[in-house]
């Protein structure tokens, strides 16, 4: 396999299975990292500063890595996922950059951001950028059929974000419509960031379902894990701040849980807290033992850890190896992680 | 060619040269025009709705027209370009969207703009789509070299708009970099919509340079006369308010020929009313009196007429007969026209 790391101190079985897949694929991703730096650089200033703020930011990457994973199990030799996995990401940072100023977010991964510290024009304009930018590195790479998955993700990440804002704070939110969301906003590029690699490596449409199959299942999993850390985790670790779904009045899967079984008490205070957005201080601390009472974090973990299992499922006849046995441990990790 | 206009009451002689080419083509802009409505379409209902309100708001489809027409000069019976003028008109409005966002402009085409009836998050998302699905359009078509010229085209527009906000309120603006923001943030989709024309038609690459030079200077001469037009037009027939530019301190070819020469007295109007925005009901009189008075307007017209020239003397060895002589009139008509 191209990318052997380096022999290095850090043992290559210590860390988390994202970070061990990182290590295992250091010198694809440097590769990776140093055509993202490279190709977000444009003679307006701005563009590289504030793009550069957001990629610098502590992403863990993972979209990336998911395209160099998904190619490296069939090709070990192959330089053209390193364009297309930074197409990937600068596909997922538009969207974050526009996201943040959709939802009017002040923070990013710890830090301020980009909006609140560039403005929310620039941060529109540099996200149209980076999407072009996407968009020129797979013309560059010359598929078509990568360019057809990457363009139809894009439009369905669209999709739905414009369906999570038209039914944003609307408490009558299903579990059907939130999991669409979710299909739609996360596990749509996850799905398309896995696909394209056995198609980077000439493999037949059967495996490239298979594995479109396993990141949008990896995906789901992620995202909905994601939203009941949003009221579980570790404050200092989340790296964004505990209860931003409550007070966004934006509903995951724990408040529909809860939901559906509220009693007529719970059911004013969803409405008051979520629809109408009155919201005291004591309101999250309540939200906390509301949904703790109903079982509303294990339910969807549960839902994750099912989404999570499919997604494994998927692997079954993928190449035995370290690589695979990492992509069923990061489905995992995904939902038995803390923050 | 195909596309012969069946027999109307209207004389295909009347009417401005705009006019008179969306009569000649007219069969082909109506497939456009189907296609522009049926791929607007999406499950997510506010979508259409926000997409079909601009793009029903009279816009001039002049940039699909120039793929149109590019392609007819060439070729009579293929069907190719409707899908690719409906992506250039995707594209264009979706730099639209986001650019009434960041520009919180309040009207557009003589209506409340998109972001004031549907809001910013939705201007901002509802582009995102049309742009995605503008990319899946060109995808559908097949050539590689139409997504190179298109996502180039996308990136390049992106950056003159940040250039445009980089530069934003600065009286020591110069006619250059003037000149550079609106050859990326115009020019540039202009010459990518009749450059994919030629191509389209099969011709080889000294035509499609040849029709992307008539377009790029076209496209600067469109934006000049537009920038003159912002201070001298019939305020009922520019679908805008008259002044706009001067309101928001946007620096354009007038007031930059008028700071070239400025007094004492007036560089501290231009410093106070364009830099530090601190404005008064009198300011835009006494601006249109000092633009008047050092011949801002004119020179303006001067510089859009250069290059309309320019954009003529492309034409010279495009194929004879009326789509010629039409393309030549526009460029005319670009600079000539009063709203």
């Amino acid at each position: 396999m191209q990318g052997q790391p380096a022999p290095q101190s850090k043992s290559e079985t210590s860390g988390n299975p994202l970070e061990r897949m990182s290590h295992l694929l250091h010198d694809d991703m440097k590769k990776v990292n140093d055509l993202i730096l490279n190709r977000m650089e444009s003679d307006v200033a701005m563009i590289p500063k504030l793009a550069g703020y957001l990629i610098a930011s502590g992403g863990k990457r993972i979209r990336p890595l998911m395209t160099l994973a998904a190619t490296r199990l069939y090709d070990g030799q192959t330089t053209r996922p390193f364009a297309l996995a930074a197409a990937v990401e600068f596909i997922h940072t538009a969207t974050l950059l526009h996201d943040d100023v959709v939802d009017e977010s002040a923070e990013r991964r710890g830090h301020p951001s980009a909006n609140v510290v560039y403005g929310n024009q620039a941060s529109v304009l540099v996200g149209d950028f980076l999407f072009s930018r996407a968009f020129q590195l797979m013309v560059e790479d010359g598929s078509l059929e990568v360019l057809r998955i990457l363009s139809a993700a894009s439009a369905v990440i669209a999709e739905g974000e414009v369906l999570q804002l038209s039914l944003a704070n609307d408490i009558s939110l299903t579990l059907p419509q939130y999991e669409k969301i979710i299909a739609c906003k996360t596990a749509a590029l996850f799905a398309a960031a896995t696909e394209i690699g056995p198609i980077i490596a000439g493999q037949d449409p059967a495996i490239s379902a298979m594995l479109r199959e396993y990141g949008f299942n990896l995906g789901m999993a992620f995202q909905i894990a994601d939203d009941v850390l949003d009221y579980t985790a570790d404050q200092d670790k989340l790296g964004k701040t505990v209860g931003d779904d409550f007070r966004e009045g934006k509903l995951t899967a724990p408040v529909i849980y809860a939901l559906q079984v509220a009693d007529e008490g719970e059911q004013a205070f969803w409405q008051r807290t979520m629809e109408d957005r009155i919201q005291r201080e004591e309101d999250l601390p309540r939200a906390l033992e509301i949904l703790k009472k109903h079982k509303s974090f294990a339910k969807g973990m549960d839902l994750a850890r099912s989404y999570a299992r499919q997604a494994q499922d998927q692997l079954k006849n993928a190449p035995k190896g370290d690589l695979r046995d990492l992509l069923i441990e990061l489905a995992s990790f995904t939902v038995d992680r803390t923050y």
